[in-house]
């Protein structure tokens, strides 16, 4: 996919190869992810973590990390550890989410969710153990970064799984499960929490391990915060109009449980226009990087053509 | 409780009050993790991590951080969020242990257990959300200690909790479970994991923190090795002794759940004796620090004599 021109650059600097580019990257972050975690006694839970772990995915997270972390004048070395355990966490509150108290899910990119392979007690073990492992792997694999960086991404790291963002997300959203009359406000903090929360955490944590300065960081969060959003409304979206096979998941599981979704408050085409509306002004956001700023101007052009 | 001397103290030194001492961290504990989590939106989730974190229990985790940051030269400042966040870990492996696909827990320190009160979803949640906010305050909270001296205490801390650490011997626990026949070396693998592997990470933190050299964090990691296994050796003996009330939680379980312990193994005389050898040589590991390592001494004495 080759992305033309709209606005804010001029054609010959905006011909950017997206799909190459998420393809060299994807391929890095499997081949680290493969040699993050290796097996070791007790065999078992490191098979269930590996089993979740490595199940493919875009890997947009840790992609995300590698390409702010650049964008501020980093190197891929510097950001694959946080990397690798910003798919650590991703995987984690997948495992914990398809739980039977939880979502309940049996399916999950096309295979069967970690539970119903391992046992309840694994898959939570499981969730804990990635949990733990991504901040280990951070604090011990991280090269060539000053210490206070690394403390300094730990935070965000951190502080966007707990309570005050996906934990909290998540909560929110198993409270508002069977009540389709919740409004737009809530259905916005669960994403902005559930998912959102974490998005902003990859291209946080990128551009703090290369040193980036408040006001980047600012606007690389303003980024994250909408293009975060525009992927859970884009999410929406597919679960109504996708069909299990394409989507690697359950189809049309928000209708079944009665959940609130953008699309059944706003309807689909608003949705579409919302976030379309999203993307753009993330994109605007990052003029001042200029062309240093492609990949990520394609990663938020990318969440609102995407199938699946 | 005032302790005698034993050996390796002239007896005008190795006077300590361990009540007092005990009673005055504890207090100073509380006081920081009551003010570590304030409630906020979504109320819920805050409300089921305050509620076992803030459930009481002897502190001795903290305190040992704490402990050792003091020996090291550091203070119970530099030490505090460090010592906060080994009791989040703790609390979330309690509240995880306890639930339906665990170990089916109603009671803990004499209260019902998180999900008994919450629900299974909230309580996995709270404990998510408790074992990323420990990783959120040290990073975040820690001061008047180098970023690299915090990096490093992560880094112990989070191994001690993954399945290197605690989820490693909780997986083999349960893999145990119905198997009286099972060997000593896999009992000890269960310990040194599931117990062990905080208790060291307590020990480790509080000193690592404070700067203290490879020569010290190997002499108080093998002191911490061996208080953590007689600790799990009195808790199995605890188990069969005492009653209910006196223990705070269900009594007798291991006998019920046909779990191999140190007492069916090599009976109970033989364990206490094991026990009392543990402590010894632990405490013998301290003999370099002289009078600095009084509180630790005296811990590694509490826990052969306590009786809950």
């Amino acid at each position: 996919m080759v992305l033309t021109n709209e606005t804010d650059f001029p054609s010959e600097e905006y011909q950017f190869d997206l799909s190459t580019y998420l393809a060299d990257r994807k391929a890095r972050v499997e081949a680290a992810l493969e040699a993050s975690l290796p097996v070791t006694y007790p065999e078992k839970i490191y098979e269930a973590m590996r089993y979740s772990l490595l199940a493919g995915g875009k890997r947009l997270r840790p992609i995300l990390g590698l390409a702010t972390c650049e964008l501020a004048g980093g190197t891929v070395e510097m950001a694959m550890p946080t990397a690798c355990a910003l798919e650590m966490i991703h995987t984690m509150s997948l495992i914990h989410d398809d739980l039977p108290s939880m979502d309940n899910d049996d399916y999950r990119r096309g295979k069967p969710t970690n539970h119903k392979v391992y046992g309840e007690d694994i898959a939570i073990l499981a969730g804990d153990g990635l949990l733990a492992y991504a901040f280990e792997y951070v604090a011990a694999q991280t090269r060539g970064v000053s210490a206070d960086r690394v403390v300094k991404a730990i935070a965000h790291l951190a502080r966007a799984v707990g309570a005050a963002g996906l934990v909290g997300g998540q909560v929110v959203d198993l409270d508002s499960e069977g009540k389709p009359d919740i409004d737009v406000e809530t259905l916005t903090f669960i994403h902005t929490h559930k998912t959102g929360a974490l998005l902003e955490a990859c291209v946080v944590c990128g551009a703090v391990l290369a040193g980036a300065s408040d006001t980047d960081l600012e606007r690389l969060s303003r980024y994250a915060r909408n293009i975060g959003l525009a992927f859970q409304i884009i999410d929406d979206i597919l679960d109504i109009t996708q069909t299990q096979e394409q989507l690697g998941k359950t189809a049309g599981k928000d209708l079944q449980a009665q959940k609130a979704t953008y699309p059944s408050i706003w309807g689909l085409e608003e949705s579409q226009k919302q976030a379309q509306k999203l993307v753009r002004e993330a994109k605007a956001e990052l003029a001042p990087f200029g062309s240093a700023a492609l990949p990520l101007i394609a990663i938020a052009d990318f969440i609102t053509t995407r199938s699946h």
